[in-house]
């Protein structure tokens, strides 16, 4: 008899080890792939995920669009296998990006944008995948096996193999990266997630909100309360929020607000200012220099870039899920109606 | 006193007329974009929109990616404004949609990318805005004002206004659109929408589903879904939703279903079954060509071509959101917290 979500728990708290290995024993495989990039005329990147990965991806999508100003896009891939469409896309890198490498539709898509002249890359976790095949270049997550269904340390992984791949693009200072490890130690084991899973522990819909780097955490926390809680978890950027859902928000819907200590928190300030007039029940996940009145509050370590901030911001909402459906008598580990490969075409 | 929900009511009954005025009208503000896009040697395209506005740069997404095959992407504002970037977007259609033309966040990532050196195009239901000052070239929606919170008539000139833009665009032959006033008629008022309003009368969680073209729809009816009658309704494309989301339907969230009669409905076949698995209840919106079981049905029009479908398909969904509203007593031409002109930074 095993604990439920005991697999979740595990990976969760190995994310800090995990990333620190990925800070050791990236340059091998990044050094060739950042190499063909500086050869490569790119006059646009396309990326491609699903699920978890896909919120890797909308974080690679801001980091590409604010340090390289390159036209970016996340592809729908009905477009290469329901419509059979042949793109013209020499000079565009294409980024693949899955934890199994496994999905037919990820890998149709991909041979459909190489065939069309794309640069493709992948970073899949699964060390020989479909998807690793189909591409010219590959990066591998190195997060060990992950055998929880929810994904939590190849999220983490990828958001900083991504940081890692655009930075070095752009010529940056990689070593910025080195508080990664401490900030994620940080963050996995905060006393207060216990409180708000407690206060949450009848609640059946919930909205999360961010801005810039923070919007793809609010994706991903609610998709992890969506597998694993199976609540209403409801996902929006804080200007789309005030563009017609907040009419929907009101004084029994949390709302868990992830404001970065930087440009995309400071955004935050005329949502948080709407959420407090619509008497909405708050939980403020955020550095102290982050001042604000809420009802709830997860305090996230100091001194993190906000570039960086996403890889620590959604660990402890990753361990809100694992508490609240674990409190809810259901296991994390094998959430209902999913299987940890999910295949679409 | 107003009858609640006269202002949305009657423009939904417009949009047939709205519809035929776009396509008597659109050439004069057409010819002079289309001129210049021939002469463009595009690289990529990026849109930039929000709320209703953001379901028909989805669309459009999906119109340039299959008919144009060239790299496209939806613009994250905050890039511009919160993050100051300075993009290199030479040789980029830059394409900005919004009823109203007001919120700061589209006219200062417009004038960014136009700096940039962007070819920038407006489309907008205002005469004139500051977004449309701020484009080069502009297109006017031919809408008539909305006076309605909720954007009905806006949303479909839109999609018609998008659908001409790129097919223009791809030389192809524009009369293919010369039904869609009819289709939209026939759309309008289907009994059928009052069964469904009366069995999702207690509802207070609800999924939408789509893929390809029919995604965009599915997005737009959870939107006004939430803001006339503050549901959670939640959008996912039918492949996302196996990637984890469905762990959250059971058989007490219904779920609608937008199956186009084509390539992108057949996509929708392994969620349909999916969906049966775990006994959700399916209202299949879907023209009788489309075969399958469901506890609902509301039936669409006959022979629509896939890419025009969506200017038909949303037209029930928006009857859906309006008798609803209607029928648990809130006024959809007010929602709470809402104002018509949204002003995000």
């Amino acid at each position: 008899m095993t604990t439920p979500g005991h697999l979740m728990a595990d990976e969760i708290a190995s994310q800090p080890k995990v990333l620190a290995e990925v800070l050791s024993s990236y340059g091998e495989y990044l050094t060739p792939v950042l190499a063909r990039l500086r050869t490569h005329d790119t006059r646009a990147v396309l990326l491609v995920a699903r699920g978890t990965s896909d919120h890797a991806a909308l974080y690679a999508k801001y980091l590409i669009e604010t340090r390289l100003g390159l036209p970016v896009g996340l592809v729908s891939t009905s477009t290469y296998t329901a419509y059979d469409t042949k793109p013209a896309l020499e000079g565009v890198v294409w980024i693949a990006v899955s934890q199994s490498g496994g999905s037919p539709d990820l890998v149709a898509s991909t041979e459909a944008a190489r065939a069309g002249g794309a640069l493709t890359i992948s970073l899949t976790n699964a060390e020989t995948s479909p998807l690793s095949d189909a591409t010219e270049l590959h990066l591998p997550m190195l997060a060990g096996d992950e055998l929880s269904v929810a994904a939590t340390k190849t999220y983490t992984a990828a958001l900083l193999w991504l940081w890692l791949l655009v930075e070095g693009w752009a010529e940056g200072d990689l070593s910025a990266a080195a508080g990664v490890p401490d900030w994620v130690d940080a963050a996995v084991d905060l006393p207060e997630v216990a409180e708000v899973a407690s206060r949450y522990r009848f609640v059946e819909r919930l909205v999360t909100t961010s801005r810039g780097f923070g919007y793809p955490t609010a994706r991903e926390a609610a998709l992890k309360l969506m597998e694993t809680c199976y609540l209403s978890a409801h996902a929006f950027s804080g200007a789309d929020l005030l563009h017609g859902p907040l009419a929907m928000v009101d004084e029994d819907r949390p709302v868990v607000v992830i404001a970065p200590d930087g440009a995309g928190g400071r955004t935050l300030e005329p949502v948080l200012e709407q959420l407090r007039t619509r008497g909405a029940d708050v939980c403020l996940v955020a550095p102290m220099e982050v001042t604000a009145t809420s009802q709830m509050r997860i305090p996230l370590p100091s001194g993190m870039d906000e570039r960086l901030a996403p890889i620590a911001q959604i660990v402890p909402l990753q361990q809100l899920a694992l508490q609240l459906a674990v409190s809810r008598h259901y296991d994390p580990d094998h959430p209902r109606g999913l299987q940890k490969v999910t295949k679409t075409t």
